[in-house]
C-alpha cells in the first residue's frame, strides 16, 4: 500500500499546499481510502492517477473545516461522475459528521445516487476497532485538540510473502496466468521446455504493515499506544519548536514533539504534515523556513521527511 | 468595474475549469464583490491578484453545492489571515443560505473574527432591490431553475464623466494631488508656469454601466426585463443547443437559449460560463466541443464570447 498526500497545510490553503487530505492507495487492491477531506481534495485528486469511483471508506480525524469542507462536493461529484451502480463509500468519524452531511446534502438538495454509511465514533469511548475484515484492521484513538478529534491506524491483519515478479521477468517467463500457477506454488513447464518450481518465487515473509494519521493534536499519550512500531507515522507539525507556546495555546504540536512521538513509538518513518502557511517563504510571517522545520524533527528523530502535495510514500 | 471568471465548470470541477464563481472588482475603490462560490474559490483567488481582506459582498445564485460549498472555507480562511479588523461581509441569497451557514459554521466550531451580514430574497417575492447605496444599484429576478434561483444584477445609478488621466500624462503633468484639483473642474498652474483647464480633462458623459449574472436557469421572461440594455450579460450554457431536451429536463440553457436572451435583451455583450464538462475534449463524452458551443451562440448574438477561467472582461 502506498500513501499520497493530496493536501499538507494547515488551517488554510497556500499555493503549494492545499488543506488536510490523504489518500491510503491499496496498490493491488483497485481500492482507494481517505483520510480527511479539506475544501478542493476533489480537484487534488483529478491532478493525481487516483479515481474517486475507486473510494471506499473517508476517515475523519475532527470537524475542522480545513480537514472537512470538501467532503460534500466530493460525494456530489462522483455521485455526478459515476451515477448509483458504484460501490458504496463508508465514513468514519466524530459526533457531529452524520448530521453535519445530512444538513449540507439536505439544504443544498444534493442527492447522492450511490449508499453511504456513516460510522459515528461513540464519544464515550477514547480507543477501539473502527472497521476490519479478514486482512485489514483499522482502528482509532482519542487524540489531544480543542474539539473531539481522534487518530487512525491501518494494519495487515497477516504477515505475508509476496510473488517475486521482477525475479519472473528476468528469467523471461512470461507474464499471464503461469504467474498466477507459480503464485500457487505450483510447477509450471514453458513451451520450450523449461520448468519452474512456483516455491522459488515466494519472498521472505513480511510483518504486516501499519500506517498511522493523527488528524490534529498536541502531544498525546493514547497516540503513542496506537502508533507502536508501525511503519509509517504521519504527524501533524503545524509548529517550529521556537514557537512551542503558540502550538500549546492551540493545542497542536511542534517539530518536536511529533518526533519524539515517533521516537517513543519506535516507527520506522515519520512524515509531517498540516504545516502553518507561516513557514512558507512567500508570506514572509517567519524567519523560520519549511527546511528548518525538518532539521529540527531530524535532531531528534533522524528518520524524518516533510510532506509536499501529491508526494507518494510506499510502506 | 470588471469581471474575473474564477470558475466556469458545471457541476463538478475540471482540470480547467472550476466549479462557479465570479468577482466583480472595482477598479477605483478597492473592492470586491463575489457572484456565487463553489468549492476551490478561496484557492482560485489565491492564483489572482485579488485580495479576500477586499471583500464586501456576496451574491449566492442558488443553494446547490457547485454554486456554495466554497462559502464556508472562504469566510474562515479570511479570518484567519486578517483577523477581526476587517470589513464587513454581506451575503445574499436564497431562503435556506442563513441555515446553512450557520450549522455549517456550527458544527465545525469555525470562528468568524469579523462581521457577517446575511440578507435573505423574501421567497414571495419574485424581483426587487436587494442593495444600493448613491453610486451602485443592485437587483435581483427569480429564475427559472429546479430550486428557488436568483438573477443578479449591478448598476452604476448616475451617468458619469471621468478624468483623462491618460491626456494629462502625455501633457508631462506629474501624479499626485494637481490630478485631483483637476478633476473638480479647478484651474491649475505648474512651476514653469503652464496652465491648465479641470473641463479640458473630463471625458464625454458615458450611461451607467450595468452587469447581470444569471446562475442556473431555463429560458426565463423575468431575466430579460432584468438584463434590458446591460453592457454584460453573464448567461449559463450548461449545453449545446444539439442538446437542448437534456437542458429542459435539467432546468438549464443551451448555447441557442442564451444568445435568444441576450439578444432579446439588447445586450452589448454576452459572456457563455457554467459549461458542461461533457464538452472537455479530454473526457471524450461528446463529439461537440466548446468551440461548437461558441459557434451555436455567435450565430444568434455575434458579440459572445466563452469564458475560460481567469478571464477578465473589463465593463
Amino acid at each position: 500500500m502506498k500513501v499520497i498526500f493530496l493536501g499538507t497545510s494547515s488551517g488554510m490553503p497556500t499555493l503549494k499546499r492545499n488543506v488536510s487530505s490523504i489518500a491510503l492507495v491499496f496498490t493491488n487492491k483497485n481500492k482507494l481510502w481517505l483520510w480527511d477531506c479539506g475544501e478542493g481534495t476533489q480537484q487534488q485528486i483529478q491532478k493525481t492517477s487516483l479515481k474517486v469511483s475507486k473510494l471506499e471508506k473517508i476517515f475523519i480525524s475532527h470537524l475542522h473545516g480545513d480537514h472537512l469542507f470538501g467532503l460534500p462536493g466530493l460525494l456530489a461529484s462522483r455521485g455526478l461522475r459515476g451515477g448509483k451502480n458504484q460501490q458504496k463509500v463508508q465514513i468514519f468519524g466524530p459526533e457531529g459528521l452524520d448530521k453535519y452531511l445530512k444538513e449540507t446534502l439536505n439544504i443544498t438538495k444534493t442527492y447522492i445516487p450511490y449508499e453511504i454509511e456513516i460510522k459515528i465514533i461513540p464519544p464515550n469511548l477514547s480507543a477501539g476497532v473502527i472497521w476490519e475484515d479478514e486482512e485489514y484492521i483499522a482502528r482509532y484513538t482519542e487524540v489531544n485538540h480543542n474539539i473531539k478529534a481522534y487518530a487512525y491506524s491501518v494494519e495487515e491483519k497477516k504477515d505475508r510473502s509476496h510473488f517475486l515478479v521482477d525475479k519472473a521477468r528476468r528469467l523471461n517467463i512470461p507474464p499471464g496466468p503461469i504467474y498466477r500457477t507459480l503464485k500457487e506454488g505450483e510447477t509450471v513447464e514453458l513451451p520450450n521446455g523449461r520448468i519452474f518450481q512456483g516455491k522459488d518465487f515466494v519472498s521472505e515473509i513480511r510483518k504486516g504493515r501499519k500506517v498511522v494519521f493523527c488528524g490534529d493534536t498536541a502531544y498525546c499519550e493514547n497516540l503513542l499506544h496506537l502508533a507502536k512500531g508501525a511503519d509509517l507515522l504521519i504527524h501533524e507539525t503545524t509548529f517550529s519548536q521556537q514557537e512551542e507556546d503558540l502550538a500549546k495555546r492551540n493545542f497542536h504540536s511542534t517539530t518536536t514533539i511529533a518526533a519524539r512521538v515517533a521516537k517513543e513509538a519506535q516507527v520506522k518513518q515519520l512524515i509531517l504534515t498540516h504545516i502553518s502557511p507561516r513557514y512558507n517563504s512567500n508570506t514572509n510571517k517567519s524567519a523560520i523556513t519549511e527546511s528548518d522545520l525538518l532539521v529540527e524533527a531530524q535532531s531528534v528523530f533522524p528518520e524524518t521527511i516533510l510532506a509536499e502535495d501529491f508526494m507518494e510514500y510506499e510502506i
